[in-house]
């Protein structure tokens, strides 16, 4: 097993940055990660103003995949994740789905043990430890480890927990894959723009599918598919996934159009990832009965 | 038990429609419902161009619940649902999240049965009988049934089934409480714009909260509550949603705004409705844990 550690960090997906690490496929890695803020905020009296903001949001990595190429899907299976017990939040004015609202800025430390996040006296929340930013590098140029496209990025999705596989569209030799952003819990929205922030370590494995890739990344659970879509609003990230849940099915059944997107009604739960990063996030869930991984991508 | 017939139907919500039934708190209803499409489609050769479109999207009522004033809370429990096995779902061009796209009329009946919707050779979906359109009278205008708002109305919201309970503002003496529009089965999106479309009959129970009532319609399950609202846009409903749930909270515990919104980014799980319809609709789902009735009214 490899271990890449929380130093090495990028903020930003870049075919430009240079690899920690280089993975074979099947090979198993340790991933650590820092907090969203990067370890700068040790107690509820640290400013944000003092926040360095260019040591924010950052991603550990990035780590090489032989054998990934432009056009291929990375598979990324979390087979474990642990995060430490001390967490944080933050509201940051202008910040978050009320941003228009007047607010102070302010933090909260919250600690996380025997499988609950303890928010404040008596209130203590389920803890589902995930993946906030995982991704690969984009085609061309430069993305902000904080923002999200096709090539994955600051997705924050709840369900990118412990059992979970991600596929992703591979755009430059070797993926360069990073991953960042751990939170304890968060709900679907994540309304403050935060959640409970934490550092942490994933076990990850990687593979290769040649040759064929899917629009958007998928992710895979037990049960179903859900093709991750943004877009400068929710309207217009779930147009995009509903297309592309349409054609999949398109491809799947032999059906045309009109058939295809009547089944959409009954049979695509479009879901909220979040609503507060640069772009908003949704995903189209599709049960595995209806839907086949051959068919998502192309 | 009193019995309303579908063929007392309405079109609009409105203070100006007269009763066609008086309901005292306690007492059984069972509320017979035409399809969305008013029962005119009959085949699949039936033509779209054809449908009279000022008899779709009727409700049956209204209804007067003794006791019911403005500013109070009407309590809608469905306490079942029986749909008929035939059923339909179209296409209409323009219509739906892909309306941009060019694709023709269509037509597919479906037939439900065994608890499976039958959508085609070998693809069936399980049934989740549920109530599309259901709400009071607005405090004033008349609002299409096809639409929705504060009032509720065309909602399209899967989780209203068999079993769950509807907290509807009143706004006028009597609430003049309707529903219709049953589905066989809706995914959250109802993507191509219609689902399987149904008559059948809704066997409820009503009774009253008197001087305190919700901002949006709220949805009660055995574990959690949802705050049902819409806006022009996505996200324009997700903010509704996320700000009433976040006053909720700010009520419940005595928080300040920044701690609640802290809060709502673990507890508030904002999901999609329906992505169709005048408006778009969200829903804020909070778990029972961490929310009381009592502090989603006011």
């Amino acid at each position: 097993m490899k271990i890449v550690p929380r130093s090495k960090v990028i903020y930003s997906f870049s075919s430009q940055h240079k690899p920690v690490e280089h993975i074979k496929s099947g090979e198993l890695v340790l991933l650590e990660t820092e907090d969203a803020l990067g370890g700068q905020i040790k107690n509820e009296e640290s400013s944000l103003d003092v926040l360095d903001w260019s040591k924010v949001d950052g991603a550990t990595g990035p780590i090489f995949i032989e054998g990934a190429a432009r056009g291929d899907t990375l598979v990324v299976e979390i087979l474990d994740i642990k995060i430490e017990e001390k967490g944080l939040i933050v509201t940051v004015p202008k910040h978050g789905i009320l941003g228009e609202k007047r607010f102070k800025p302010s933090t909260k430390m919250i600690s996380t043990n025997d499988g609950y996040v303890h928010f404040d006296e008596g209130v203590r929340v389920r803890a589902n430890p995930m993946i906030g930013t995982i991704g690969v590098a984009p085609e061309s140029g430069e993305i902000a480890s904080g923002s999200l496209g096709r090539h994955g990025g600051n997705m924050d999705v709840k369900m990118l927990t412990s059992g979970t596989k991600l596929h992703l569209p591979v755009f430059v030799e070797g993926a360069l894959f990073a991953a960042g952003d751990m939170h304890a819990v968060q709900a679907d929205g994540e309304l403050c723009v935060s959640s409970v922030e934490v550092a942490g370590e994933a076990l990850l494995r990687f593979s290769v599918i040649k040759n064929r890739k899917p629009e958007w990344p998928i992710l895979e659970t037990h049960g179903c598919f859900a093709i991750l879509a943004c877009g400068n609003t929710l309207d217009e990230a779930a147009t995009f996934a509903a297309e592309t849940a349409v054609k999949a099915f398109m491809r799947e059944y032999d059906w045309s159009f009109e058939r295809a997107y009547m089944f959409g009604s009954l049979a695509v739960d479009l879901e909220i990832n979040q609503v507060v990063d640069p772009k908003k996030g949704i995903r189209a869930a599709i049960s595995k009965e209806f839907i086949s991984l051959e068919n998502m991508l192309t």
